[in-house]
């Protein structure tokens, strides 16, 4: 039986009831995390739970559950569903509300967990085209992980069916943001670049890591320096580090993975 | 008892089932309608099908009904929410799927109907703030009415701080949009205006009944524009027209509702 757990309480997903009347179903209103586990806990948990306060913060929406509960219901939806490794999905949203955008005062949040396997092996390699639409890095919304993410599916399925795996976004002014579920890091000379926040990137977890690890240059970055790079990759919690080989049929680099990307992967595993 | 309609049957709201995994809660990949009733019914309906099929297909998401399903369903709702008068919010999401930003391919769409009382008077007049965040008119999401409105949430309350009562969006390129929820027009030496859909507007129900019926110059609009005009105000299905007196406490015109408004708020009715 598939497990959840909803505001205190771990059910089975039949039990599980969302109201209809959810401003996450029906405004986007909320925000989730995605999370890798492992030894059947979130190991990094903290940064995530810290990350969701920030953005819920900003939004004004509480979060009724602190770190040692969020990993208390972690863990208890790993278990019941038998996974020592795999992922969680944490959905947090802003809980029923009459019609209209605005929130009831108070509003009483929704909050949801669910562990999920993770997909057999680890992807492929990256070959990514260039996303038609622009992310907005002038709305806030470009540096949190919103529910709102039709933006992101466009992008990805219009990847796929010009025969790449993987869109690069940029944002309004041309600089690059990030890919439709990781942040972009490139390589040059030995040096590590990712795009600064305000290019409308989401402080990812892994991006996070990465930085506190390694010399980066955090700055806004134009697709033609991508081009040029050495090496490039894109990051997320769940993929670790997924090497970034061609854009729009360029291939970077050599087009393979190179040193410097294996070092990333090796740094982020060791840790 | 409070009931809606879901996937083809009238139930009670607590027996409304919202799988976990629907795509609409766990990544806004959906759309929605809120639709003018009156009469049991809602007489526009074919206006607001036409819109969501065009968006629907669109997104890829197939439309499991049709137009005579749709008034069937909406009539049903109404009459089980003992309304004649109100609202019709319609969602259509594209229904569970795994982990991750692609569909699954087929998807099976969740639809659901529900009757809503107008709140009781119309709206005050809009007194407007200039929104911060722009909206993203290269996003063919501009132009649907899709479940993310996160941007528009943290528009209202933004200019609800501000001591507005609305918000007017301008796009990235600083042309004027709309409101948070409503379609905009202008009024200047007898000349309705209103910005072109590629200033990233919803094809409003209301705004598309408006320029059937009069002269309206449909085209890019600076923000000046408006605050030199004679009248200003805002259209949506719900609303019909509300006047547009002031932005960013600058009056528009004299302050005060003027003929034109009040011309197209009667055509409106008497169509």
């Amino acid at each position: 039986m598939d497990w959840l757990w909803q505001d205190g309480r771990l059910r089975p997903v039949q039990e599980a009831w969302i109201d209809p009347a959810d401003r996450g179903l029906l405004l986007g209103d909320g925000l989730f995390e995605t999370m890798r586990a492992s030894g059947g806990k979130v190991p990094l948990l903290h940064l995530h739970a810290a990350r969701l306060a920030a953005s819920a913060g900003e939004l004004g929406i509480p979060l009724p559950y602190d770190l040692a509960e969020l990993d208390r219901a972690a863990r208890d939806v790993l278990a019941r569903a038998g996974l020592a490794d795999g992922a969680v999905r944490l959905t947090l949203t802003r809980g029923a509300g009459p019609r209209g955008l605005l929130p009831p005062e108070p509003c009483r949040p929704m909050l949801l967990l669910r562990a999920l396997p993770m997909a057999g092996a680890a992807p492929a390699p990256a070959n990514a085209a260039t996303a038609a639409i622009p992310r907005n890095e002038r709305s806030p919304l470009s540096r949190m992980k919103t529910l709102g993410c039709l933006d992101q599916i466009l992008c990805l399925r219009a990847a796929l069916a010009a025969g790449a795996n993987e869109a690069i976004l940029l944002n309004t002014q041309g600089d690059l943001a990030c890919a439709t579920s990781a942040n972009l890091f490139l390589v040059k000379d030995g040096t590590f670049r990712t795009p600064d926040l305000a290019s409308g990137v989401l402080p990812g977890i892994t991006r996070g890591r990465l930085l506190a690890a390694l010399p980066v240059e955090e700055r806004p970055l134009r697709r033609d320096e991508l081009l040029a790079a050495d090496e490039a990759f894109l990051t997320n919690c769940l993929i670790g580090v997924r090497p970034l080989l061609s854009l729009d049929g360029q291939p970077i680099g050599t087009g393979q993975p190179g040193p410097a990307t294996v070092r990333a992967a090796r740094l982020l595993e060791a840790a």
